[in-house]
């Protein structure tokens, strides 16, 4: 079951972040803290969503944090997902394919042209799974990153 | 000279989208018009916005098309620059490094974590200037996009 979170949701989806964040091998990366979270998503005009998966017991058991991004081309929104998360002990029970098909209805829902996420090049697990819903990866495009002093000495 | 855009800058943003697209040997990639461009741009509650860059003349010679992404793990949100483009003829003048710097300063007074973008691998010299400001390619991560008929076929 795929539901919106809501903002008692945000202590287990911050769990589930750290947890993310321990898969992809940066377990002291997560600063996201519930009050952060609760702002971002449930403050006035929230630029930021989350959706979370429940198992058959109403156990929140993954999530995923989208916003809208745009492409200029297309001249249209697209939906970002900017993280997707199953707890391994919930995997293979159609949790992930079902967080991403609600945003594939949200997309087609809002005139959206693309559904983009990015996925780090040694998860073949998730890249197999990806392919089998007919993404296709954007080979030929990095994205570059500005961030701290850097950031703060530009934009002084 | 950098100024957001206004809506009657919409026709000469979307010819610069279309030479931007030349230039990314996409000609025929822009779908984009300028109601599309406006509605985004300028409607209720914009969720992407503009930037444009002026030579001496007041003639506008560039742009930069962002919205504001998020970080899960930060908690925080982003500055995501969509586009940017200098007309060939106006580069080295300025123009591209004033329109990343007025980012990194919008970044900095939103207390975003990041400015982060996407550049295509054969565009080198776009990576040098890149790198000249201190940002760093994500090497490690690909964007996955689903769009077209997986979307429609995921999403309906």
């Amino acid at each position: 079951m795929i539901r919106p979170a809501t903002v008692d949701d945000v202590p287990v989806v911050l769990s589930l972040v750290h947890e993310l964040a321990r898969y992809e091998r940066e377990p002291d990366a997560v600063l996201a803290t519930e009050e952060t979270l609760t702002t971002a998503l449930f403050g006035d005009n929230p630029r930021v969503f989350c959706h979370v998966a429940e198992d058959a017991d109403g156990h929140v058991v993954g999530f995923a944090v989208w916003f809208f991004n745009f492409s200029t081309w297309l001249g249209r929104h697209g939906v970002y997902l900017e993280d997707l998360f199953v707890r391994p002990e919930s995997r293979g029970a159609g949790h992930g394919r079902a967080l991403l098909t609600e945003l594939a209805r949200i997309a087609v829902a809002n005139d959206c042209g693309r559904v983009e996420w990015a996925v780090l090049d040694w998860n073949v697990d998730a890249q197999a799974f990806y392919s089998s819903l007919g993404a296709l990866p954007m080979d030929e495009w990095t994205t570059w990153r500005l961030t701290g002093d850097a950031l703060r000495t530009l934009g002084r």
